[in-house]
């Protein structure tokens, strides 16, 4: 039984033991607090003067109790404890462990003292509630018992995601979980490469780069197969990723679709095979995103009908050119054409790098770019041309031709429009890009989710650890991710297949979709990435688990293919351009209309019922969703070319008025991307038959709608969309499908279906 | 002259050719822009029906200009462009070119017919004015004209920020640039690590390293000096920093506070100089952040006076150890202690790891934890323990010790408390991370500040490129990171001070502080890392440049000394504590009075005249932001409390309460963070004398302060404390001061004066 002290001044005074407990067992009382506790004690009537002294005693800080002491104690309290009561108080406690001692009298006594021991009671506040759960043992609690539970099909809902290449992905998947696609360390850069090469060779083996090549040239002429393939690569190591995307993809297509017959049946088939290496020459080291600014010239000589090709100055040279440190034999190469020393604007030509041995051409200088951040399976090189001389009909001659009089030929007039339309043939590396970071994406989000699942750290005193991804900020951290995976999933399948049945006049939007889906999906991996690092702690940082590898690989993909912001600038303008015609004469009756036209449902939404409407079917509505972000999104332009104009007309140059608003028109672009995700989102929920499937996708779609409202809430707010009763509610509302959505997110990961070679993370693999 | 049909045709029809040519070279009209267009041509009643088809047919996009034709077009409207003319149309400009070719009637025709013409010009919109621009010629714009200002004196800047510290800062920079301490690649871990060993024992001998150690163990008992040292490794390698740091911080420091003279006399010395290096054996697989479940155990037996030390399963081994894979002799190991069967909670032992030769000795295993994100020169591993039996006296002793009698004794009763002052003596690495981190967060924003200054990229047709720093999406990227890397070092700076002079009453405090700067510091750093690698576009990425060896180096700061989630909601509950008096006897009246009273001027505030004040002198007070950042603090430790006691009350598990209230709990430690932060950095605007110096701080406080509540917009808009109006109005001047700090940015990341060998990367340097 408890020694002390107490118990033999006088048994009763056992009652304390367990506010003395937990006022010495947790850290820090304030001297207040003190004082106000000994003023407490001093005014128990019921006390005898010695009994107040050997109380306040007990508080003194230069005699605490001794370790063994307090131990006691709390073994003590524990046996009288009741984990059922739900309004348990030190002070009944302390009643039971005193009558547990004594006769009769003692309960009497007490119970009758009880009001003025609770007053000491609340004075610990917080601490006392915190106390009493702490002496229960085996405790159980919600966030404990929280787990994985099946609430849908997997494999149905793997059907979905892989849609009709299921059986393409299924094979790709089995040859990336081959021995011999082991991964290799990034530490020997030159091993790591000729392995990359390696698995591109294994790669073109089976068909796969040669895809969407026409069938004479030996492909299947499948584009959307292609894009399949590159998406289910990514799972695997993304230096091959884009190794092979450079060669098949930015060199093969570049060919394919800048070139024309004779260039097609000169090196496609060899390029399809890996036969021929080659390179994507576009990117000078003074001129990435603004590709029209490049300098090195191509110089026509009508005498010997050839090309020479130059390197103006040292900031002209190409750079980070993939496949030219090592591989490259030849590159299609960007520069400017110059005819009877008019300059024609950027064109492509093939131009020799190697020979086949591999030993560099005279008049080519190039320099390996050395480690970088990540992809360091891919020699990236830096290219120098020194009056190099190619004949004619190496100029990719699609869009920009030489007659036989040598004069400049094209069916584009307009230098701008010329060369948008050349970039705008190679989109293509728009989406694959966007796709295969969503890859990595899903692969670091199946790694955090399952070691978050069985990861347990920290839980109720007493009880056992809880399992992290039962933690509220845990879940908030990864859930919207997740849902922002399958959302991106759709919505890219959904650009895959505007891009695949493109006609004429849909380019200008595709281009403005690819775009804007490229930045967002490629922002949103790196995001995703480092929050998956970050989620699993240490284990994030090692290299075998992978995230960091992810993170570091993909990282570039906001710099790859033009630069996110810059082209979320480019989805703006595009967007000003439909907008073009209300804005030459727009009075503020034309933009009511305007948005009113467009968000149909606009002015019902703005009624104060609505902005204020906490209703959880409401909130939980697709079309409230669709409504707000439509509104946002017409608001948003709306207000750019008001303020477009309003500078412009107040005299200001053009180019300033477009950077006073810049900050404006990247959101614009994001609130375009966003809407068009939403539709997706919402149209595959829709289309989906299965019902756990739909059930859950559901969920996904809602957390992603009201996750992008959250964010935004400060602007729905300074527009009066919403009340702030409203946005508060929505904010509950994503903890609250946070919490839903963990039980299901292991089966969601599993869905993906990544195999475990690829994902080989040990954290994410060996609690299987 | 201008050759065309048009000409030949009328000459008057010329002034057609700057709408035709805008039409023509922009890319993208829509057919019913096209259509309109015909119809206003067609209306033209001083046109013949000849001229009229003439027109019409020059719009038919199946026969466009060609590319010479279009060529020339555009040069011959360039010759009557008049750049100073702010009111240019299309119209003028085509009058001007019809004119130059017939006689005076064409003028007057024209001038009678621009109403007519002025409509078809107003269908182009915004392209028109655009286009306007486009044909000048040397173009110059605001935006292409902002450029580097010196307003203030660098040299002065630095030493504000160097303070008393100056000359052993310039020493050990001095040191750093010394070719020894050239970089080395991270690709062979073995040479790496040697070399970081190597770069640690060229400090050792310089007494860095012993630095705060008593004067009788070689030390010169300098906790500050020790921390500018440690801030000023952090320009160079990081893993030399943290090698250093688990040297002479963790391992020096644990034996040093948790140990008692006899381990002083015994180990500091040698540690100091590196004579002994080791570890700091804490964390284990299954426990990282929570420290007290650690789960390897030092039994004490009494007969022989030793503890045996033993990792009772897999998970309990000890990992991600510094110093363990190769080079540690000994570690300061933290165990349960068991004695008499009892466990008395975690207490900390030196165990030795090694012989002198290095070789590992029985009863111990070490793996290496291999290749990690980052910090690679840092040889981390795992180690066990399999009943490794050492002298009573290696029991670090100062707050846990075994009497003559072989009984536990300990100045601190309770585990809970006890655990809490081991740790709190160690919190020394919570300020000694985030100052090593944001020392690399300014040597990133140094390399991109430096490069967007140089770097040109896009500008005015007409005009050179601009410096991509001048765009406004560049700027508000990095102007408030900037601003973010001068508050921290401020406020760590502050937090330094209250350490080094810490009482044991202001431990709670400090304890709080360190943890929350930690946490936001770090997390700051990742953030800033990861924007300046993408504001450096593929430059970022490349290796060479150094910013993704700073991003991933620094990446485990914000998990290192504990989860920042997890430190995080250990701030919220420090503030919770200081709460409890209030929180126990809660009301609305009690809360009201607790906001007005720590907000003095919140009732003022409130009033709708300061809600909606938009006015810039208000919108610059310091007064308005402290009393903006205070009120947010208030009021959400005000809410979080709230709401916790509602759910106890209604009988949740406090576990469960806490769980459910956890990101809110979080914003807790935020809110309190920044408005620390917010307070240091005025403070040390007002204490600054420098005129200059003095503005350029004032402007990035004000940075500081509004972009913090830019982002928190949407929760001050809930609350009503400020209204749509006024945040619009916080939001513009957020990117007014990007734009104002942006001249100062070059000369304020000069200011930190890193050496040119630390920094290294070419983008940076090479410009100087």
């Amino acid at each position: 039984m408890l020694e002390s002290d107490l118990v033999k001044a006088n048994p009763k005074l056992l009652v304390f033991i367990p506010i003395l407990y937990t006022v010495w067992s947790d850290a820090i009382l304030t001297p207040s607090e003190i004082s106000t506790l000994e003023g407490l004690i001093n005014s128990q009537h019921w006390l005898t003067a010695s009994e107040k002294e050997m109380l306040l005693s007990q508080l003194n800080p230069t005699t605490p109790p001794t370790p063994d002491e307090l131990m006691n104690w709390r073994s003590a309290i524990q046996q009288v404890a009741d984990p059922k009561n739900k309004n348990e108080t030190l002070v009944n406690l302390g009643i039971r462990l005193a009558s547990l001692q004594g006769d009769g009298t003692i309960s009497d006594t007490l119970l009758q003292a009880r009001p003025s021991l609770s007053k000491i009671e609340s004075i610990l506040g917080l601490i006392s509630h915190e106390a009493i759960f702490n002496f229960q043992k085996g405790r159980k609690t919600i966030t404990s018992e929280q787990a994985t539970e099946q609430n849908f099909n997997v494999r149905e809902l793997t059907k979905i995601l892989d849609g009709k290449h299921s059986d393409l992905i299924r094979k790709v998947k089995t040859l990336l979980s081959d021995p011999e696609f082991g991964y290799v360390s990034p530490g020997d850069l030159d091993l790591y490469r000729k392995r990359v090469l390696q698995w591109c060779k294994f790669l073109a083996e089976q068909g796969y780069g040669s895809m969407a090549y026409p069938k004479e040239f030996g492909g299947q002429n499948d584009m959307a197969a292609y894009f399949a393939i590159m998406e289910t690569l990514s799972y695997h190591d993304l230096s091959m990723v884009i190794k092979f995307g450079v060669q098949f993809g930015l060199w093969g297509m570049s060919v394919y679709l800048l070139g024309t017959e004779k260039h097609h049946a000169k090196y496609l088939k060899d390029i399809g095979t890996l036969e021929l290496p080659g390179c994507f020459a576009m990117t000078e080291t003074n001129h990435g995103s603004n590709v029209k600014g490049i300098e090195t010239t191509a110089t026509y000589n009508h005498q010997t009908k050839t090309f020479k090709i130059h390197t103006p100055h040292e900031y002209a040279r190409k750079e980070y050119i993939g496949n030219a440190a090592q591989h490259g034999q030849m590159a299609t190469v960007f520069a400017k054409l110059i005819l009877d020393g008019k300059d024609y604007g950027v064109s492509a030509l093939v131009v020799p790098l190697r020979d086949k041995k591999g030993k560099v051409l005279p008049g080519i200088t190039i320099k390996d770019c050395g480690r970088k951040m990540g992809l360091n399976g891919v020699d990236n090189g830096v290219i120098y041309f020194d009056h190099v001389i190619v004949p004619k009909e190496n100029l990719l001659d699609r869009f920009t031709s030489v007659n036989d009089e040598g004069k400049f030929e094209s069916p584009i007039a307009s230098d701008n429009r010329r060369f948008f339309t050349m970039l705008g043939t190679l989109v293509g590396g728009r989406i694959g890009i966007p796709r295969s970071g969503n890859s990595a994406s899903k692969s670091g989000l199946t790694i955090a989710i399952r070691y978050g699942d069985q990861r347990r750290q920290f839980g109720p005193e007493g009880g056992t650890e809880v399992p992290i991804l039962n933690y509220r900020t845990h879940q908030k951290r990864l859930m919207p991710l997740l849902a922002n995976a399958y959302a991106l999933h759709f919505s890219l399948e959904y650009l895959t297949q505007r891009f695949l049945a493109r006609k004429e006049e849909d380019m200008q939007e595709i281009e403005a979709l690819a775009a804007g889906l490229k930045s967002f999906a490629t922002w949103n991996t790196t995001t995703t990435l480092q929050e998956c690092r970050e989620c699993c702690g240490g284990k994030g940082y090692l290299s075998e688990n992978r995230i960091e590898v992810l993170k570091n690989d993909t990282d570039v993909y906001t710099t790859f293919e033009g630069d996110n912001t810059v082209l979320m600038q480019l989805v703006a303008k595009s967007r000003l351009t439909e907008f073009r015609q209300e804005f030459s004469n727009m009075n503020v009756f034309t933009i009511l209309n305007y948005v009113a036209d467009q968000a149909k449902t606009t002015i019902t939404e703005m009624n104060p019922i609505i902005t204020r409407s906490t209703d959880e079917e409401h909130l939980l509505d697709s079309e409230f969703h669709l409504n707000a972000f439509t509104f946002r999104e017409r608001d948003i332009l709306t207000s750019a070319a008001k303020r477009l104009k309003r500078h412009i007309d107040s005299g200001m140059d053009s180019f300033d008025a477009f950077n006073v608003c810049q900050h404006h028109l990247v959101q614009v672009g994001f609130a375009y991307i966003e809407r068009i995700i939403l539709e997706q989102f919402i149209r595959q929920v829709e289309a989906t038959k299965d019902v756990g499937c739909k059930m859950v996708l559901k969920k996904l779609c809602d957390l992603f709608a009201l996750s992008q409202i959250d964010k935004n809430k400060g602007w729905y707010l300074e527009q009066g969309y919403m009340e702030g009763s409203k946005t508060k509610a929505i904010r509950k509302l994503v903890n609250q499908l946070c919490w839903e959505i963990r039980q299901d997110a292991v089966p969601l990961t599993d869905a993906f279906n990544i195999p475990d070679a690829c994902l080989s993370a040990p954290i994410a693999v060996s609690q299987k």
